[in-house]
């Protein structure tokens, strides 16, 4: 039968070889799925044709950008075809004057940010993975990144979409404009449903002009509280940073470990960025530093480019230094209210030293999303089920502070077992009749986020 | 059977006296509805109580704030309940630490705004109503308002949201926290759907640190066009304003003969607030004065609150003052991408030269936003038919201008028999779809947004 969608796709577009199921059978979570056939959409109208085709044969279908979920939302469900959007790449329309761009869903974040610099013009939402990522997948799991704190996430910048629906039709909602409040928000609906709900298939997001400087300051300090309590004091003096990073003590001694930077005394480090122009960053570098030094911190501040990226290397360096510790990680992005970090971060730190399993936290701090990992070695089958039950206390405490189990990463596969925790029957019960509105064949990337 | 309201309610709740049923008849729209009875409930499970009566004797219900929709959206069905929200007006919690307070829908915006003030707080969105209109309607039609272009309307200061759905299941939706990726985005859902989903009973809102200093300028120019082109040029050099608000000739002229202000020989005029620290405001204010000459507009700087008060004096009398011309006002709330706003202007004065009736537009120009008041005397049958059919020109032009038909009153009734002209056929039945998920029954604000 997946013959048959050779003849409506063309060749090229279409392949059932063992590479490239194996390739596009897997995410960043590491689970394994089993598609039967990987397509390549070239416009909107293949979209339609297979959507038609997955509809008339009852076949799951995957829309995939890059792969870079860690829930496992982009790993295809058993005997799915794999709709890999990554050939629809370009942008089609950048308009300066309105102050938005039309791009197609495979087009990776970084390429856009560097089209977009050239003009002098960014795109905040920066999720870690940006140079791979896709902006098709950071609008189906509403993905943030450092700059959520001052830009919020990429929710808030997609002002319209077009989606192909499961049985083919074509929808259009959200308006290019700055407001529109008429019928009831589809656009809203479709951010953040993890490719269950319609392909996503054309983006108009907002964009901003670049600041006029940036300024990059490393906090680092001899405990861990009063990294939570200078996060708290920077925010309520009404500094808005453009990023407010945290790594704890674990996070810097395995970056450490991997590439010396020369933090190794530190219990906890902060980086925060601020942007605007000139005087008024000054201003508030100078307000955060009194900061810092009030709570006994130390800190440096770089105003250049290349101290900047020294500073930002150690962050970025911690994804691939964590397997130094162990195997696996069991990766969370718990958020609670940001005056309940100190008590969050402490309550990790007894976690891991009551386990004896190791917990990394780090994280988006100014806006309370903390990145727990859990590392474990995956063949230590007594610790990964030790390490398993430590995420349901996490998600428990998180919960009890007024937080919520997930900030950017999403549900997907993983976190499915724990959504009932948050979300309540008569909530999960629209969400249902929601999915089944859109998709009541269940095709669309079945088997993630509900339980 | 009302009377059995009385049992399950109190006395005080319940009214079915003509002079209730006249007064919770009509809203800002000028329509008149027939409600049977009148509720004040003064707790959720009073809402649940009366949802559960109206559900179980199939009789309709409107949610009702202050009655300042300008669509009809509150206006009560034939035989509806109205569910009177007024006494439900408490400030629940106020969490400066983490920015945020929860609110019960009936509290009046301004009297919100009023106590944040007290902590050096604010709740940005401030539609011209807002000493009369409830946060609860707010939520219901994503209100906006002058500082919308630096701040964004309702929707991106809800975070969550407790409501109570037809049947009188109570749903929590959303979250404290800043960021939130779990599951569908049901709280988008009931922002913006005009009491037609669900009662919102509990609303959480952001709320941000008072700037350090306010400045509004005054532009006026002996010309229309050049006040598009300022708008244009004030965003485009990167400066955000606080508002950015715009009058036409026709509107000047209006407000001078209700109270003279002097500004008699204008063509147009922009009222332009920065707000931030002292310095960059001072800086950005030279910047503004320096485009407004460029383009030979003559610009006043008001920096204390007497003068700033005096300048917005015109643009708040405006819907008052609109009434000297005519008794009746087709009110419209178009918006235009920023660009798009010049050839708008030109449009809607030719089409008032050509028609010979008076079109007064004026509003947020900083978002593209123009309210469009066609004026007529209700009893000249003939203008009266030949002014209706303005409006579907009008919003013709805007959707050829990549606009849409509504930016802040939404739908209600009186754009209901135009929606079909902006939201496709698949877009309507998904949205047909999500009322009957929630309502299908259709016993909540029967009648609204669908033709």
């Amino acid at each position: 039968m997946i013959s048959r969608l050779d003849s409506l796709l063309g060749e090229q577009q279409v392949s059932t070889r063992e590479a490239d199921l194996l390739c596009y059978g897997f995410d960043a979570s590491q689970i394994k799925g089993t598609p039967v056939a990987v397509t390549w959409p070239e416009t909107i109208n293949d979209i339609v044709k297979i959507s038609r085709f997955s509809y008339d044969h009852d076949i799951a279908l995957l829309p995939r950008g890059a792969g870079t979920a860690t829930t496992g939302s982009s790993v295809p469900p058993q005997g799915a075809i794999v709709v890999s959007l990554e050939r629809m790449h370009d942008i089609d329309e950048l308009n300066i004057e309105d102050q938005y761009v039309v791009v197609q869903p495979g087009i990776i974040n970084g390429a856009l940010q560097k089209e977009l610099s050239r003009h002098g013009y960014f795109y905040p939402p920066d999720p870690s993975s940006l140079n791979f990522c896709t902006i098709g997948g950071n609008v189906a799991t509403n993905a943030g990144g450092p700059r959520a704190i001052k830009y919020g996430v990429t929710r808030n910048y997609v002002k319209e979409l077009e989606a192909v629906l499961p049985d083919g039709r074509i929808i259009r909602t959200g308006a290019k404009t700055i407001k529109s409040v008429v019928g009831y928000d589809i656009k809203d609906l479709l951010v953040g449903s993890e490719g269950t709900l319609a392909i996503i298939a054309r983006i108009t997001l907002s964009i901003l002009p670049e600041p006029e400087t940036i300024v990059t300051l490393l906090a680092t300090f001899t405990d861990l509280e009063p990294s939570g309590k200078a996060v708290f004091k920077i925010i309520s003096s009404g500094i808005v940073p453009r990023c407010l990073e945290f790594m704890d003590r674990e996070a810097i001694k395995v970056v450490e470990s991997y590439s010396p930077t020369g933090l190794s005394d530190s219990e906890s480090l902060l980086i925060i960025e601020l942007d605007g122009d000139v005087k008024s960053v000054q201003r508030d570098s100078e307000r955060v530093v009194r900061i810092i030094h009030t709570l006994k911190g130390e800190v440096k501040v770089a105003e250049d480019s290349i101290s900047r990226e020294r500073i930002w290397k150690a962050r970025r360096a911690i994804p691939a230094a964590l397997f130094s510790i162990a195997d696996t990680k069991i990766n969370e992005d718990i958020v609670v209210p940001r005056s309940q970090i100190p008590e969050m971060i402490v309550f990790l730190r007894r976690l891991s030293e009551e386990s004896g399993i190791s917990i990394v936290s780090f994280g988006h701090a100014g806006d309370g999303n903390i990145h727990v990992n859990i590392m474990v070695n995956r063949e230590d089958e007594e610790r990964y089920t030790t390490a398993k039950a430590l995420v349901k206390r996490i998600f428990e405490k998180t919960l009890s502070l007024g937080g919520t189990i997930s900030g950017e990463h999403g549900i997907g596969i993983t976190k499915a077992e724990y959504i009932n925790m948050e979300i309540g029957h008569n909530e999960m019960d629209l969400m249902r009749g929601i999915k089944r509105l859109f998709d009541y064949k269940n095709l669309l990337n079945p088997g993630k986020i509900f339980p």
